[in-house]
């Protein structure tokens, strides 16, 4: 017998969320040498980000270290790092660090950053709850900004530290906005002498007509009732006009002079893009990037003229194949990001086998969104039409099916755990600043 | 009738640590206004700082923001803030921000920072471990240490990456090898797919000729032979002479030429002194700093010529009072800062009675420090003399010890359930670095 050597083929996955974790799983079994890198050190478990940025969960509970999720997967090799660019031609992705990554088969799963529609300068003084910095920083924020009214005795001032501004009514707005309401009026009433937490303003701030507008209106509504009676003011049929270090503009339909609202504090949840790296990577293959930064994809997730690269999740601008139906647009979802790891893998092996690719369908199961304790709306879909609900119940099941799709038993665990007291005791156990004063 | 306005004394506490936190709860039933100051939001339960640096445990299981701990107080302010200096004329503490405070009676429990013994230089490449802020510095250098070297290629740039060395050792030291070299040898192995994590090599560097030097020859020894089973290599006799960005020198008793170790991760345990406060204090008053830092106080714990201050936990050189002995040092651990603490208060309130003040003596209950698990050393004060034992026993006694002084009910939850599974999985749930690749 003679040894040969037989070269794998090498499946590079840039990025581990949603999509690019799914798509390294499906390589379980195939015969393949699977590299995944990514810039950061964990899976990030992003419903859940929110409650981090709001004290009520730690971080490790909603992250997990990469190489620990795929340790037991033989044909993968996990690596920190930050691709800068792709070398189409020489089938490559470069680090920022100068190191290069050779491939046979691309999936680029980089996901979406904060997007401020070409304000940046708003970023300093509005962050976006993207990655476990951001929520960091808000939780800091809105902690920080009580500590600072406590004392304040100027009643304007005090009055500009108490008042929190979300901009944007979907899911990440209603959840920031409901908690925001909860802290002030449920955790922190009676831990202060100088102020009454209960008496701080929460207002959201949305362009549409209702929150959730991506739900059907009656859902919608019903979360608008919700955030109500939280006690949060919605500002709705209204654009930011301006945020700088002493407030918001905001801009109302039928009113002819911006209002002007005082607040230290004030968080975006308006707007994503994807990553940088779509559009290095729209440029090197040639093809032109899509709405919102995303790579426009075939219906099988490669990019144009590229069969060797598939671009999955939140960075896409993918289309959903079902038969016998218009194509229609892939949400910016997480089951939708799983769902394109599974095909973009699925498709790999096929190509690898010679085989034809299938285009990608996305199967909608639902969508869930919270807005506090208790409160939350649900629509499912059903082969016997939509199931929708609210309140107490839709909670209860947006909380198991968060808990269900958590990383892992441990995570679970922990998290059912925290729920359980922060229910009980209405406290927030993660009401930590590392940081010392800032001066 | 007629309302009267008295007004009560203040009291103003300086730093909520151990002694600053046990002063505050001392006042309790007392009829004085409480003030509590502090740089950060949290009280931190520091004997388990080093698991927070060795991804154990996360920052709330071991911190708690100190307004919530004394919630129920009615007579005590929490204010967030940082005192620069004592304005002794004036009996006011001015912060950084420009505030100033008044007291009739302070309590300076300012606490300790890492010192350089003059050389600040080494501070950036080899952190202490005093705040949550070192801890996740720690944490972050110690997991990327075995990023980097998964992707390294040159062999002596691999094994720097893979070299730890912690320097001092003391129970920080200590505490800190041994789990250095459990993260390496038993959470990390089967995870990597270029280097092996077992192979990594942690040095504890100490200038006498055992580690845990304050406590008995025995059970010192037995710490370094528990340490030795880890795997720790204990390098005693040894000082360190250099830091810098590539590794450290170390000077060994008898031998010519320092040795050089190169290393990319380097680890603070060596010492600690009186935070800045103490200096700008004791200038105030008129009085000279002691050694390390820290300020001199009389047998009751206030400052000379000023009965008014008192300074308590590490940030004072005190000495303990008992009948009939010469007067001892205390020592800089948690168990003296809070009897400092309560003593302090007790004092102040007896001044305000016109009573007498009292010596302070220190009870001292013994001393523990662990290694690993399973592996721990006890030296308990008795009637019958000194209870001492170490190993496995030592290591329950120790765990449940440090569960039994957490500060709340919740807290020693968490810890005892990520403690169970910890043991039990031998992993640690806090691998996460909030940070992405940093270049």
């Amino acid at each position: 017998m003679t040894a040969t050597t037989v070269t794998r083929p090498r499946v590079l996955i840039v990025g581990c969320g949603f999509g690019g974790l799914e798509a390294a799983k499906a390589f379980r079994r195939a015969d393949v040498d699977v590299t995944v890198v990514d810039r950061t050190n964990h899976h990030l478990f992003q419903p859940l980000l929110y409650q981090v940025a709001s004290a009520a969960l730690t971080a490790p509970a909603i992250a997990a270290p990469v190489r620990h999720i795929l340790r037991k997967q033989a044909n993968v090799t996990t690596l920190l790092g930050e691709v800068k660019t792709i070398d189409v031609a020489a089938r490559q992705a470069l680090l920022v660090d100068g190191a290069a990554l050779p491939y046979d088969h691309l999936i680029v799963a980089a996901g979406a950053v904060t997007s401020y529609f070409g304000r940046d300068e708003w970023a300093q003084h509005a962050p976006g709850l993207k990655t476990l910095q951001d929520a960091f920083e808000i939780r800091r924020r809105v902690l920080m900004a009580f500590e600072h009214a406590e004392r304040e005795a100027d009643p304007d001032a005090r009055a500009a530290w108490l008042t929190f501004v979300v901009i944007g009514g979907g899911p990440t707005g209603v959840e920031m906005a409901g908690t925001l309401a909860e802290i002030a009026k449920r955790t922190l009433p009676g831990e202060f002498r100088h102020i009454r937490p209960e008496e701080a303003r929460v207002l959201l701030v949305e362009g549409g007509d209702r929150v959730l507008g991506m739900m059907p209106a009656k859902l919608g509504e019903s979360a608008g009732a919700q955030l109500r009676a939280l006690g949060v003011e919605l500002q709705l049929n209204s654009r930011v006009t301006a945020i700088d270090a002493t407030g918001v503009a905001i801009s109302v339909a039928g009113e002819s002079e911006p209002r002007r609202i005082a607040t230290q504090c004030v968080i975006w949840g308006a707007g994503v893009a994807g990553a940088p790296l779509g559009a290095k990577l729209a440029q090197a293959a040639g093809i032109a990037l899509a709405r919102g930064g995303r790579v426009p994809v075939e219906p099988d997730l490669s990019v144009a003229g590229h069969p060797e690269i598939s671009v999955i999740g939140d960075l896409a601008q993918a289309m959903s194949h079902a038969p016998g139906t218009e194509p229609q647009p892939v949400p910016g979802v997480s089951p939708a990001a799983k769902q394109m790891g599974r095909a973009a893998a699925t498709n790999i092996l096929r190509r690898i086998r010679a085989e034809a690719t299938q285009p990608f369908r996305y199967r909608d199961y639902g969508t869930l969104a919270t807005i506090g304790r208790n409160s939350a709306v649900v629509d499912l879909a059903s082969p016997l039409g939509p199931i929708r609900f609210s309140g107490k119940l839709a909670w209860l099941f947006w909380l198991f099916a968060h808990i269900y799709f958590l990383i892992d038993f441990r995570a679970k665990a922990v998290v059912l755990f925290d729920w359980a007291t922060a229910y009980w005791t209405e406290q927030r156990y993660a009401r930590v600043v590392a940081e010392a004063t800032r001066d």
